[in-house]
């Protein structure tokens, strides 16, 4: 293990492969390895120019291709052999991507470690549909929350979310969209807009509206599947208000009808 | 009004300059005038290659440069006579930014509204100190919250956060730091580690760390002022764990140990 080995662990950002910073560019071609997760467009790289060693470590759809372990295992053995070693994935490395594990086991062995935020699809998925999480008088704060806890049970969060007036976005959490609903509408939110947002920010984005009573219905319906987003609030409503172009493929004027005021 | 006028609304980043997207600088390339608020960095500026007008509309440390109203008027007034106007925003446009009113007015007069996310100061500043804002085991959720709504009074929510188990960021809430802080030491959260970031992802950022119960003393003790940004969860302590050299001016081995566990 070389004393200047580094670990930059950089956020892809959320699908759009003009959506990543100038600083994950530089982070990228310096690399001269790069352990990277499925990302929504490999275009990404092509930035990684002087890298020996490009290697896909990641998951698509819920299979792994290699154990957090296997890959804290690499991540060891590059760095002991190369200088800089960049962990390339998807959105924000700190939202939902097991960083920290990562961080942990490099830390360890005396690796250093630095940090490049992406842009989170949480917030960039919404905002490619003309959704705010935050809009002055109608909602001063959001919530991001993960499906599935480690033990693959509902978070409890979710319970207290549904209990909140924040604008909530729900990660990884197509498998358990009715059940959520449900939590939602026992605790009087069913009539609060709700939007499915799945592929977001790439050319393949769609999008189904409804409110969160029916979303469950409208998303089977229109065959919704991972990688997606759910976001309940009443900031879903200002979608319709936006002129500029959208992928909305699967909307029909009765899905629009229900997210009228 | 041209019919071909866009408004393209875009987040600048947290304050580092390397945050901004390629999408973003494409924009400023582009654009015939550029509105900006004020920005952590003005080199920012040095991209706006064929901007015919560069125009200071936003406000600092609370005091407006210009209303609402008045950044209204100037869009409106761009947009009849150039083709591509810009709105640079600090952060994320949606998050906290106001993007909703610019968007409402430039639709009102049939121009086209384009919104270009930027990485917000809410993940990227505790990143920037390697406070994740979801760990695997620790946070499954993160909750942002304004510290005042537009009355100028607490937020609501903010009782709500203080229930809940997410990481809470807390945004534009020096001026009610303590009175947030009591809000959690009455349900019971006056152990929850705690950390506030000022002018985080820059070279002047600080930090100073404690619990919710003595956080507001050490940040006064520290002077620390706007911009900042306020932390509360049990992932604060993660940075302990960090070996990277960090902006810690402020430190103390008092203030590293009162966040051990």
């Amino acid at each position: 293990m070389t004393k200047q080995s580094v670990l930059t662990l950089v956020g892809a950002g959320p699908g759009d492969p003009e959506l990543i910073t100038i600083k994950a560019i530089r982070a990228l071609e310096a690399a001269d390895v790069i352990l990277y997760d499925a990302l929504a467009n490999d275009v990404l790289l092509d930035y990684c120019k002087s890298a020996q060693v490009t290697r896909f470590v990641g998951k698509r759809y819920g299979c792994h291709a290699l154990s957090q372990n296997e890959i804290n295992d690499l991540i060891l053995y590059y760095c002991s052999r190369f200088q800089n070693v960049v962990r390339l994935k998807g959105g924000d490395p700190f939202i939902f991507g097991r960083a920290q594990e990562e961080i942990d086991v490099a830390i360890a062995s005396g690796i250093k470690v630095r940090i490049v935020p992406g842009i989170s699809s949480a917030m960039a998925v919404p905002a490619s549909q003309n959704i705010p999480l935050t809009c002055r008088g109608i909602s001063e704060s959001f919530w991001v929350v993960t499906g599935t806890n480690r033990n693959n049970e509902l978070s409890k969060d979710i319970y207290l979310a549904a209990q909140s007036t924040a604008t909530i976005v729900i990660l990884m959490a197509m498998s358990k969209l009715e059940e959520i609903c449900d939590i939602f509408v026992n605790f009087g939110k069913g009539e609060i807009p709700a939007a499915i947002i799945q592929n977001g920010t790439t050319i393949h984005a769609k999008m189904v509206t409804g409110t969160i009573k029916d979303i469950a219905y409208r998303a089977a319906a229109a065959a919704m599947e991972n990688p997606a987003i759910i976001v309940f609030g009443e900031v879903v409503r200002l979608n319709r208000d936006m002129v500029i172009s959208q992928v909305r493929e699967l909307q029909t004027p009765n899905q629009i009808d229900a997210t009228k005021c």
